[in-house]
Order: structure tokens, then C-alpha cells, then sequence
């Protein structure tokens, strides 16, 4: 069985500009936008942008398996790792039903 | 209405290890490998692993506008353009029907 790749994330310097740029140049919609974060919806995959003083560069995959990660506002659960190839993989839980509520 | 993201490409410093880590750590079929790339699907978006001689990572969007872009040996057209944020992106057009063929 295949799984999904949950998000990905980019570093742009200026959270509005990102966006801006983005829904300008592309066809996605905002699913969520503040200054230190947002992130755009595609038809299959959601791309994050954040600020390079917040997150790295990062691809994200569900992952129910993770202890004690860092726990977000909105309940998820994440940790960061890597590919030992120098990409930033983040694995992310999430609350019950709180994906489809987004 | 949405577009999606074609694939994503991430560098890696060796082909095959690569495949190795990301067959072995997350839920993947290998689409296309040989020493100088491979194709992973992921069940909705594809993951290209390159290395870092031969192109930079990069976000892949389908832009059937393009114009005098690189032709690859599958017949597909692409030209790489950048977000205005450091991003690079790659718009590529495939031949009728080849997407489809992978």
C-alpha cells in the first residue's frame, strides 16, 4: 500500500508575499494564512510556505507512530527528522478527524 | 479550479541509496530508477530523487504553455523558473498520453 505525502513545506521570507505569489501564478486555494505561516492547497498535496527563522524546508508524512513529539496549537504532533541525505522529513500525527476539518 | 503538483524533486547523493532509505522508511513504489534519477510514487504525488550535478530540488507543476524549453528523452518539455522567494520551479509539459503511460 502506498501512503500520501501529508505536506510540503517551503521557506519564503515573507508570509503574504508567498502567498500572493503563489495563488497569482498557480491554481490553489488558501487553506490557512498568518504571518508566521500558511498553507496553500493543491488538488492532491498541500504546500507550506514558513519562514526560514521557523521551520526548514521540510516533506511530511503521517506517521501515528511518533512519542513525544512537539505538540502544536492545533493538537497535532509532530517530530522532525532527516533522510540521511540532508532532507528534513517531518512525521506528523494528527487528532482525530482533525485533518478532515481543516 | 485546483492544479496539481506534478512531482517533487529532492537531491540526494546517491541513486540508489537513496531508493534504498525511502522504499525501506516510507510506503513507496519505484516508478522509474537509474543511476542518474529515480521516480518515486507516493499515492498522490511523486518524489524524484536527483543528484545534485544534474538538477536542483525543485516543486514540478504542469504548464502545457510552455515554449522552448529543455526536451528530455521521453519527449517531455521543461523549463525551470524560480518563485521570487529562492524556490525553484519546474513547469513541464508531457506528451499526449505519456503521463498516463509511467
Amino acid at each position: 500500500m502506498m501512503e500520501k505525502i501529508d505536506h510540503i513545506a517551503i521557506v519564503v521570507n515573507n508570509i503574504n508575499r508567498g502567498v500572493d505569489w503563489y495563488t497569482k501564478n498557480r491554481d490553489c486555494r488558501v487553506k490557512y494564512q498568518d504571518s508566521s505561516w500558511a498553507l496553500l492547497e493543491f488538488e492532491n498535496v498541500d504546500l507550506a510556505l514558513v519562514l526560514p527563522s521557523e521551520h526548514p524546508p521540510h516533506i511530511a508524512f503521517v506517521d501515528e507512530s511518533i512519542k513525544n513529539g512537539t505538540v502544536h496549537r492545533d493538537g497535532s504532533e509532530s517530530i522532525y527528522d532527516h533522510d540521511t541525505f540532508g532532507n528534513i522529513i517531518e512525521k506528523i500525527k494528527y487528532k482525530k478527524d482533525q485533518k478532515n476539518k481543516k
